[in-house]
């Protein structure tokens, strides 16, 4: 429910003839081709070069006024953000059109034209420059249509043809004119929301961000709707915007210009007044707007909350039989939001009302009434000898441009209500920036659940985490854990105080039930999670290997699913032939895909095509195609034939690979030497294999 | 990038008196205000309660007209459907304007206005009105202005004052009728919105079609956003496209009728018949668009799928540190989308061109022409001998009509560019409806993997799967397996005929690697997945309770979580007292949340606010509210003490729940009669546990 509906689907100039069609008739017919070109004279003065310039003047004005504006409120932007760390401040700021809102936009707007030479300033030259040549057009079709009819009135042929050929010669003008604009409008866009999306990507995709934008941290709910719809929609919104608000500034600028100079100060400086008088009734008026957009968000955003949440937990709750209760849910949550929709509407409508008599009408009455003083007044000095031809001329000169003037002020009025819509992007886009800035810092926020009424009775007495207190050395050929606990980012603690270490050429055995730790403990050596205290000694993160329960294939041809995340580049620098990539392929039984698929370039969607077994094979081709010196095998060898198991097991060995495995197969006991058992409860053991161990399982 | 740059903010009355503004000072200076009334008078003419009728007659035949078409093509979209079962041939049909287009329009706006006296018809009806009212306002508008002008040049007071406060007087109703256009606008958006939405869901949390949609079938990816967003979309644009079309429908029906009465109907015909020609070119013309917006959604498609790949598969990727790797994906699939949108820019740029010349200003060309003609010939009849005056009169009773006629038409033939982003929209809407209809039937399409090249060679000799082959027995106290082939829904065969029986009181350990299918095991029981074959006699439903890994908490209050999926009704007819869902919290060691949280009846998000260990115990204290006959115990007691775990095995048997445990603890055994060991190779074995099985481990 936005904006869009007070928009239509038709260009001014489509206004301008129908409004023209409807004109009372005495308005034409003592129309002389004289007095015609008497108004084409009066209009072509607009298009001087000299207006031009002016025009000009006022768009680099009005940037570089932004551009102050934005220095001054940087810092005002910075200390906000610093501010409403808490959810409730984002929630009561999300829609307020305030400076922080004007920050906002600027620091992004900043990022989207980053100079003013740019593409992007050009386009918004060339926007406004289209709007001025449109204005122009609009008028001189006014002009020659009352021309053309005139010409059918009185029935003169010349008259007719002559403006009738005017007017089909200007029809290419005019409809490039329309269309360079729409063309100016949509470049924009796209550029904006190419600067933007690469601006957030590369900040999204640094170190892992990505991971822990949605593994570590619980701010940002959906990054791919954020990077993907949402930076649209803002950019769309903040061009419409500028669009919409540009024409009548550059009006304004221009009228302000041509009154002070022809009747001074006083009738624009009247206009003004009223502009800032009406603007402040209409923000007090409108403010409770601000507060029902963010509960409409805040509820569209609960709607949209259930119905994720009902897919992520489909299988518990098809299990559960559960849809019926979860249909109630859906639907009350549903009913309040369209409810509150509802009544927004009606709240939209009656202060609309009082909003388009202020905004618009009013404006106009103000005009006439600055109008008409000197007029209507015949002891006015200004008219107390002036002809009726005087008195029209400085009507045309003066009148109508206060006229024009006061509703382009209404215009600008009016638009500060498409900022609201526009402030709710804004606060998303701002949101992501700040946590996607605040995680590469290594800073992340989670609910810890713990903190209040822990996991289990044992662990109930608190140790104080502090994600990244431990201590990372890197170290060839070993794996060391000093007196590191194992927690989950939101404050499970698995085991209080781990201690073990392995050198190369000893595999170790994982074990023990879901949800022990044993995930967690290859997460902290792959330092995709922080360590919460203690110190670990491990290789650089190049030379261990995980190799996960979901094999992952990447986008791409068959040879990248080998020598992933590598490039063929990589592949031609390590020196490794299409051959030799082929013999990892047989090692585990995989060489006929080569064949099947059709050669190294084929592209697939690979996590498709292969099946769950010819996936975990790839990934043991791909483990020895990067040789690391640890690699750990979690569970991915369920769907592999023993042979190629103990294959696997022993070119590891050969080429020097220490595995971890996690794995409950007994075959699996006699290639390794010790064992790490957690039994879920806070305890483990970590102890050589001997025989007995063999006999009587973990 | 859509339609909507072409949109402007601001209202036609906005524009009539800017327009007016520029008029040239002739059309005024001589208007007195007799000839003023008679204008007056010639406008209030249009204002007769006989053209109101007409109108709403005109809405009528509309709306009727929309019915007979939509009946005669309900087969013809039927037939469309089935032919579009593959996916391309969707992909063909997306965005093309044609029939199939307006079938399935019409097939979703059945449901959005079920009848002629709905609400919906009623805010159509008043939007219409509100359109027609708004034209009227806009004329008199520009009336009263000339007055106002005319009365400030002509230095004459009570002229002034008399149309000034007209102007005044009229401001609240003009007011009025923009806001009560907009008022209607957003209702019937509301409306609409609400039936759709409620439709979809009725088929959508029918049964667990919610679950197969995402894991039983692949054809819809996200179908929260489609319910949630696309939905909206959808309404909002076919509601704008009405009230964009409809004016124009209505103004053409008013100047046909009163044209034919006054002119005949040869000026008219002219108009439609070039309304037929530019359509037939424009639509030739527009032709591509729709291709190129077929592909702007495939590549906007293939960007989001890359984005939420990057987001499901973030761990491993993580793992494997292939950041840089998929920032390249992500980046070229991006370039892709930007190069394209850009060409579309360019090619809307130059089509566009034409496409504004042919359907705006040589349909006003046509328009002058077919006007001028009885003017400009001297000798034709109809004005052989008419004085100044009656030509005038012509000229404003039939002259503008057809100009503005023309426009109108003009405007139809643009909005033609509207409809086929709406066809984008309608065309998931109708791929959803679609797929929840045959999903409640029973049938669903998914790639079938190992059809081309299965899982192992073991597996590898083919057996025919088709899906819900097998033969269901609801029997109590008993499940029994016979030759069942257990597969994944993709066709990945994890045992190809598995035969056991289980009567009540006998508890069963499942064992075996991931993936050995365990849980596709309880996905047949829960008869979540369908039966490939073989028989399996079981309990119905509800006495059968899975106890998943994860367990689900609802939104709702504490008591809640105990008794899902019962609700507090169900409760009291069970007679279970709130006493007694103490004591089973007090069982699982739980009885302290009750005062922790304050209350059964307090709201929270249980999922966040219970650790882990809390939430799987709750779940048990919800098994034993609903006491079934069979439970199985997916590795749900991991984080439990062994004294709560003892306890809940003992309560079970003592309340007669036969349990399926899957876990891998020793201290489990004890509890178990016998074992189900899965190698994940396609074999298993179900047998007693004996002294030995226990020692040697399964």
């Amino acid at each position: 429910m936005h904006m869009s509906d007070e928009m239509k689907l038709c260009t001014i100039d489509d206004f301008a003839s129908q409004i023209a069609s409807y004109l009372p008739y005495p308005s034409m017919h003592l129309v002389t081709p004289l007095s015609a070109d008497g108004n084409m004279a009066s209009i072509s003065k607009y298009l001087t070069a000299k207006n031009s310039s002016i025009a000009g003047a006022t768009i680099v004005a009005l940037y570089l006024l932004r551009r102050r504006r934005h220095a001054a409120q940087l810092n005002g932007g910075k200390r906000s953000s610093e501010l409403q760390l808490s959810k409730d401040n984002a929630k009561k700021e999300k829609t307020v059109v305030d400076k922080v809102f004007f920050a906002r936009v600027l620091q992004i707007v900043k990022i989207m034209v980053p100079g003013v030479f740019c593409k992007e300033s050009g386009y918004c030259l060339l926007i406004a420059a289209m709007l001025v040549a449109r204005t122009y057009c609009d008028v001189w079709m006014i002009q020659n249509g009352t021309m053309i009819e005139s010409g059918i009135i009185s029935r003169d042929v010349n008259l007719f043809k002559k403006h009738f050929y005017y007017y089909i010669a200007a029809i290419p003008g005019i409809s490039l004119v329309n269309n360079f604009l729409k063309l100016g409008l949509n470049e924009l866009k796209l550029c904006c929301r190419v600067r933007l999306t690469k601006h957030l990507y590369d900040e999204y995709l640094q170190g892992y961000t990505y991971y822990k934008i949605g593994n570590l941290d619980n701010r940002i709910g959906n990054p791919d709707q954020l990077l993907t719809q949402d930076v649209e929609r803002f950019c769309n919104s903040v061009v419409d915007l500028y669009s919409n608000v540009s024409k009548p500034l550059l009006d304004i600028g221009l009228y302000i210009f041509k009154l002070t100079s022809a009747i001074g100060a006083q009738g624009p400086a009247c206009m003004i007044g009223y502009l800032m008088f009406s603007g402040l009734i209409l923000t007090r008026l409108r403010r409770p707007i601000g507060k029902m957009t963010v509960m409409e968000q805040r509820y569209e955003g609960e709607y949209r909350f259930v119905n994720s949440r009902l897919i992520t937990n489909s299988e518990e709750i098809a299990f559960y039989n559960g849809n019926l209760r979860e249909k109630q849910t859906i639907h009350s949550t549903f009913q309040k939001l369209v409810d509150h929709l509802h009544n927004f509407i009606v709240f939209r409508f009656s202060t609309g009302f009082v909003d388009s008599i202020i905004a618009k009408y009013i404006a106009t009455v103000v005009g006439y009434l600055v109008v008409s003083r000197p007029f209507l007044n015949h002891t006015h000095p200004r008219h107390l000898h002036s002809t009726h031809a005087e008195l029209l001329e400085d009507y045309y000169q003066s009148g109508r441009m206060l006229l024009s003037m006061s509703q382009a002020l209404g215009r600008i009025v009016l638009a500060g209500r498409e900022m609201s819509r526009l402030s709710g992007f804004t606060a998303r886009i701002t949101e992501i920036m700040k946590v996607l800035k605040e995680l590469n810092s290594g800073k992340y926020e989670r609910t810890m659940v713990s903190q209040q009424g822990g996991k289990d009775s044992e662990s109930q007495d608190r140790i104080t985490l502090v994600p990244g207190s431990g201590e990372i050395i890197n170290k060839d050929k070993i794996i060391k854990f000093e007196h590191t606990p194992l927690a989950t980012p939101n404050g499970d603690i698995l085991i209080k105080d781990l201690s073990f270490e392995v050198t190369s050429g000893t595999n170790v055995l994982v074990c023990g039930p879901n949800g022990c730790g044993k995930s967690s403990l290859f997460r902290v050596l792959g330092e995709l999670w922080p360590l919460f205290g203690g110190r670990l000694t491990k290789p650089e993160r190049g030379k261990l290997f995980y190799v996960p329960q979901r094999p992952y294939m990447t986008l791409g041809s068959l040879r990248d699913q080998v020598i992933y995340p590598d490039t063929v580049e990589d592949q031609r620098r390590k020196g490794t032939s299409d051959k030799v990539l082929k013999e990892y392929l047989d090692n585990v039984q995989l060489g006929h895909i080569l064949e099947r698929e059709g050669g190294w370039n084929t592209v697939q969607d690979w996590m498709d095509v292969l099946s769950g077994g010819e996936k975990q094979r790839m990934a043991m081709a791909r483990l020895f195609y990067h040789k690391p010196q640890f690699a750990i095998l979690d569970e991915c060898t369920s769907a592999v034939s023993v042979d190629v198991e103990d294959f696997i097991y022993s070119h590891c060995r050969t080429v020097g690979i220490t595995l971890f495995t996690v794995s409950h197969r007994k075959s699996l006991w006699k290639h390794h030497e010790y064992y790490l058992h957690m039994d879920g409860r806070g305890s483990y053991e970590f102890k050589p294999i001997t025989q007995e161990t063999v006999e009587f399982g973990s």
